[in-house]
């Protein structure tokens, strides 16, 4: 956590902020290392108070380095409200229309409360070595996990069944799923996010396996797609589309490509297949503590990629009623190129 | 679902509104039975409107009646601002400041928003009888992974190894962990919010279990404390005080009770046992779609208890450095007491 309250100090002139209240629990993790429920942060040039209530002192003492740690008691907001000051940024796409007007009657003259969400978020962007190496472990996780289901086969069991028996993996692993797994065979695999059901998987259907894990709060997110027996013509064609959409995508990838313009490398790729009108979704998202985060790989974004951002590459075709593919990588954003953190193949498993 | 959007229309007079706004995912699935991520209702005398994107419409097919449900494309807070009419309530405790002032910019000329939070949280709180028997079939779920706990054994175990066993044998049992479960043994049974750790189990040790399954998303809550062998003196005389306090609490629960009086029940006993301070927590809470709802049971609670409600009795004494007990279970108030969800013994338990 070291020195993330001193950039995050940093960013405030910028913005006019003499302080900044943080009050969303992601964000506090990431200043702070604090895992329990109830916290805030209050930082500027000269301030690093973290505020909780009793139930978390201990776990603050244990947790918290780096910022002071103040117990507020019985009256939360009147606590926050003492220790701002001047034009105070605050998480306005966090905090409620109710906690604010309440935090409003509690301020000191001359105390302003101005917009500032995802100011945190901005800085969560760009991930550090030992965040990168906690996401790689994650997805290397989730890789033997797939592996392990694979090993156990598809065929003939439910896609609920394949799911909560992945997810339980996960956690035996010390893992915990940073989603619910997503199965979809056959025509299922066309509803992006259809929730695993009692379809029992068949011979000759394509399955969407969506999955990722979550270790020290960090998550991944992968997707494979997988045949159980031989999937036709028709799958084959989808899947190959899918396949060579990814791969350009990912050559495409690098620091200061744009989020829109690498979701229309993807984006041709599949048109020029004949799809175009059949990938209903952005390409990809940053991961990190959430599992969509910025930066945003979609069109009309407005995100640039840059060397530490983790971002999923995650093309798809649906076709309603009939099949679904989806191939998804979590890859790490190189000065000239990118780190696969997937390593699972990309070239068509026909399994069991 | 049926009447549930009735009765939320029938309130609406009493608030002055026209119509409400419903954004809040766990009161759409109140009304709605709605279980996906993105949605919103709008209610009024003769308005039922549910909205959701693309991804949800074939889920909402399947999951909302009694409510016309609109597949909003693109423009996600334009769809909902084209559906507000007149004065139209909002959950000011959930939307944020952002997303209010976004739809403030759509709105049509003669629509107001003004704040109506906690609406739907108070149709919430008296359950109807689907709704009691999924909370109690819950609670039993809850009640054989205790028994299953004890034939393992807790001594020589991690509290965390408990847990995560008594988390995954609720997932096999067909249910989720409504939270995570606290094991905390010892020293450690004095932190309530303690989180399970690497602590091995030793024998004397009293040990606070606090657990809940959730099932078709409704939750249950209890709490007992288990001896690993003779927990000594000290140790039995608290764990009577709280005994003697919790059975004195069921006694005084019934339908017309304020919370601030049914927690005074307690606290009394409590403190005629010398312990008065250190029972650092209200008595307890409503439970249902979520573990923690209205009514509230604690020191200036201004609720009273009305038939259909359910909730915690869970006192407990807390000795920093030393121990901890509680003792939790989960009731049905009715006119004239209250029916106890929970079926495992009060009395101490000596284990292994």
């Amino acid at each position: 956590m070291r020195g993330r309250g001193d950039r995050l100090a940093a960013s405030l002139s910028e913005l006019e902020l003499d302080l900044i209240l943080v009050t969303n629990l992601v964000n506090i993790r990431y200043l702070t290392g604090f895992t329990g429920t109830n916290g805030a942060c209050i930082c500027g040039p000269d301030t690093r108070l973290f505020l909780t209530d009793f139930r978390y002192t201990e776990r603050a003492a244990a947790e918290v380095e780096d910022w002071e740690t103040v117990t507020v008691s019985d009256d939360w907001l009147g606590g926050i409200a003492s220790h701002l000051a001047g034009r105070t940024g605050f998480e306005d796409d966090h905090v409620s229309v109710r906690l604010l007007e309440r935090l409003r009657g509690k301020l000191a003259d001359g105390v302003e409360v101005v917009a500032a969400g995802g100011t945190v978020e901005k800085l969560r962007r760009v991930k550090d070595e030992a965040e990168l190496e906690t996401i790689a472990a994650a997805s290397e996780l989730a890789d033997a996990v797939w592996r392990w289901s694979l090993e156990r086969g598809l065929g003939g069991r439910t896609e609920r069944d394949v799911a909560r028996a992945a997810e339980a993996r996960i956690r035996e692993l010390g893992g915990d799923p940073s989603f619910p797994a997503i199965v979809a065979a056959g025509a299922n695999g066309a509803l992006p996010h259809a929730e695993p059901g009692e379809h029992e998987i068949c011979n000759g259907e394509l399955v969407v396996f969506d999955m990722g894990a979550m270790l020290d709060g960090y998550c991944s997110d992968g997707t494979r797609t997988f045949a159980v027996g031989e999937p036709g013509e028709r799958g084959r064609e989808v899947y190959e589309a899918v396949r060579a959409a990814q791969a350009d995508a990912l050559d495409a990838v690098t620091a200061g490509i744009g989020g829109e313009e690498l979701d229309d490398v993807a984006r041709k790729t599949i048109k020029a297949a004949g799809h175009g009108e059949r990938f209903g979704h952005g390409l990809g998202h940053g991961v990190g503590l959430e599992v969509h985060e910025a930066p945003h790989v979609l069109p009309r974004s407005k995100d640039t990629l840059a060397a530490g951002e983790v971002v999923t590459i995650e093309p798809g075709v649906y076709l309603p009623g009939e099949l679904g593919v989806r191939i998804e990588d979590l890859v790490v954003v190189e000065e000239d190129g990118y780190r696969n953190l997937s390593s699972l193949p990309k070239e068509l498993q026909l399994v069991t």
